[in-house]
């Protein structure tokens, strides 16, 4: 953790650990063959959905590849929140073709798939040996990311997100060996996200640099990150709403995401999402909209312990002065209104959430590890009493 | 370039690759040995000078080493501003004994020749055929530096600048390849800096956060560690002139200098550093010092193009509001005010640099690389105006 003084800061130790290179701008996509070569691949599995290529994303990324003599096999039959049958199935293709490198073109779900794949090609097992940190033995092979969505940041990760396909338990399995070597950031590819989708997963990227950012174990590198994210995204979140093929915006909308990316890498999560988990997993509130329902009332509840830290994030999208009393209780607005703005739910009431369910709820989110890295601490009784603040629409 | 509106950010396009791991906090040099052996290591040259011996940062380093199994050859001869010299006794030390590792401890000067002798090392020839960029063929062994200043910020950087032993020409050679693997940043270690030390190498690390955030090469991830190490030390330079005890504000001196090290590999340098290398040749006048002399008049040279940028330095460090017309003004103002009050020669005629000269200093500093990033154009005429600025003691 992190204070500060009048006087200076407190510089508490840390261990920061970069891994990604960011190849930034429109059209850098046409230069995926280009950086695959350079890291000497020359047998690529690349890892998409179906709908990705329908969008037309994948007919740039072969021809570069092709125009630099990389054989290609493509596993386009990744699943949304992908499973361990997923990453089976990718697996079944990638064998017996002398993989020496891996792509992912999409959003978390086709990186995720990617990383587990890359997991097992290279070290064997199944992917419940690598839940946790750091249990991969051996090296894993090179993989580019190319994120289609500004929001999930896991090009910036080393976590693989991968769910059990008996227990539908999510495995988060990290290691600093699967992390990206780059990560291709290229804000065309974002302009054919629906708006739904645009405004879901802004507000998770939105969430990534506002939890990342107080967390107890942010660090004075994860925080730069955290508070450029929040800069980049407060100013493109409303206008990419506004205005879907803004391609200044889009490229700030994805450059933020991937620093709040590149943040949580060092700093974690909190509160919010181990509170927007279980809406997920029991009725089936996409990610993005399950964390705009919570983030600004968990901000409202931090506010008592990183007050001054909200009011850097509030100060730099010009809500207010840093020192401003007020200033968490701005930045809740703010959140909450951008929430309203892009059309979203403000309330579980509206998305059918059972009130009566709302403890059962709590005992689960009080399960979910990221709880743990909230600065401010949290018990099933502080969940259930802020599900209870965010079942009722704001008036 | 990187320019602002009202609406958001034009974003250009960039590349940004990273390549070393930070480990910050008071004696974290004694998990050098542990660090050493996690990447594997086992046969380990240390390159470092005596000096850093006498004052006892020598031994930490070893005991560490050795608990952890590590073989080490000490090279201890490296002389201030490494010659081809230095770095020929270095590969001598180093040749027949299965190196598979180095290890800098010491200053700029101990992590520039331990970057030469590993590209003579790994690559083979001389270290002409490295001048430039990207010109080793074969990977280079893992670094990892331990800085026991806070100024040249090497540790974060690719290139190796060493001196021609017959010609005295500098030549910066560098390849991401030569980039340590981890910078292992102990406060501790910079306790033993005399003061006028502190205040050179201090002076160094600040005009690279302010040189390096506007550039001509300057990307959004630059401007991110510049800002930050801007903020670090400008709070922690007059700190530590202050108390040169004080860990908190040596910690914050550090990994500002660091992240300022980490901007400029991005970023590249400006003109104070092209007019500061020919008084340094000429009147041996310390590199610290004499950029401590061309900083703030290149402030109010380059105001004219880059002036909101200088304003966000100054409202960063509270000199005034980010729009106030004079904040280019007041940053160049208050960098001179830590000149003076750090002891530094503020004048060239208080050098000895004689009038006559400056035309063909201003030649000279007008051949130097660096100044083609400057984000004002410099010529030889500029140059020498800037010298003639410089020239007279301030009123």
């Amino acid at each position: 953790m992190m204070s500060t003084s009048s006087n200076g800061e407190v510089l508490d130790p840390f261990d920061y650990d970069p891994r990604t290179r960011v190849v930034f701008g429109p059209g850098v996509v046409r230069r995926l063959g280009e950086l695959v070569a350079g890291y000497g691949g020359k047998h690529a599995l690349l890892v998409t959905d179906h709908g990705i290529e329908a969008a037309g994303h994948l007919a740039p990324c072969l021809a570069s590849l092709q125009d630099h003599g990389i054989e290609t096999v493509v596993f386009r039959d990744v699943q949304p929140n992908p499973t361990t049958d997923d990453v089976a199935r990718g697996l079944a293709v990638a064998r017996h073709k002398q993989i020496d490198f891996f792509i992912a073109v999409g959003g978390g779900s086709a990186m995720d798939c990617a990383k587990g794949i890359n997991f097992l090609l290279t070290n064997g097992g199944e992917m419940r040996d690598y839940w946790g940190v750091g249990k991969a033995h051996s090296p894993l092979l090179p993989l580019i990311a190319v994120p289609t969505t500004a929001g999930t940041g896991s090009e910036a990760q080393s976590f693989a997100l991968i769910a059990d396909a008996m227990t539908h338990r999510k495995m988060a399995c990290g290691d600093k060996k699967a992390a990206c070597c780059a990560a291709l950031l290229d804000p065309e590819l974002t302009l054919s996200m629906p708006v739904g989708v645009t405004a879901a997963t802004g507000i998770d990227a939105i969430s990534h640099a506002v939890e990342s950012f107080v967390t107890t174990k942010r660090n004075p590198i994860s925080q730069v990150f955290s508070r450029r994210a929040w800069k980049l995204l407060s100013t493109g979140f409303p206008a990419v709403i506004a205005d879907r093929s803004n391609v200044q915006a889009r490229g700030a909308m994805l450059l933020g995401a991937h620093m709040a990316g590149a943040a949580i890498e060092n700093s974690m999560l909190g509160a919010t999402h181990a509170l927007a988990n279980p809406l997920t997993a029991h009725y089936d509130i996409t990610h993005g909209l399950a964390i705009g329902l919570m983030l600004p009332h968990v901000v409202r509840y931090n506010s008592q312990v990183v007050a001054s830290l909200y009011g850097r994030l509030a100060a730099d999208s010009a809500l207010c002065a840093v020192d401003d009393p007020q200033a968490s209780e701005l930045l809740a607005n703010r959140i909450a209104e951008w929430v309203r703005m892009a059309g979203c739910p403000t309330s579980l009431q509206e998305c059918g959430v059972d009130r009566d369910r709302l403890p059962q709820l709590a005992e689960e989110a009080a399960q979910q590890w990221t709880g743990t890295f909230n600065p401010r601490p949290v018990a099933a009784t502080q969940l259930e009493e802020l599900y209870r603040c965010a079942y009722e629409p704001a008036v």
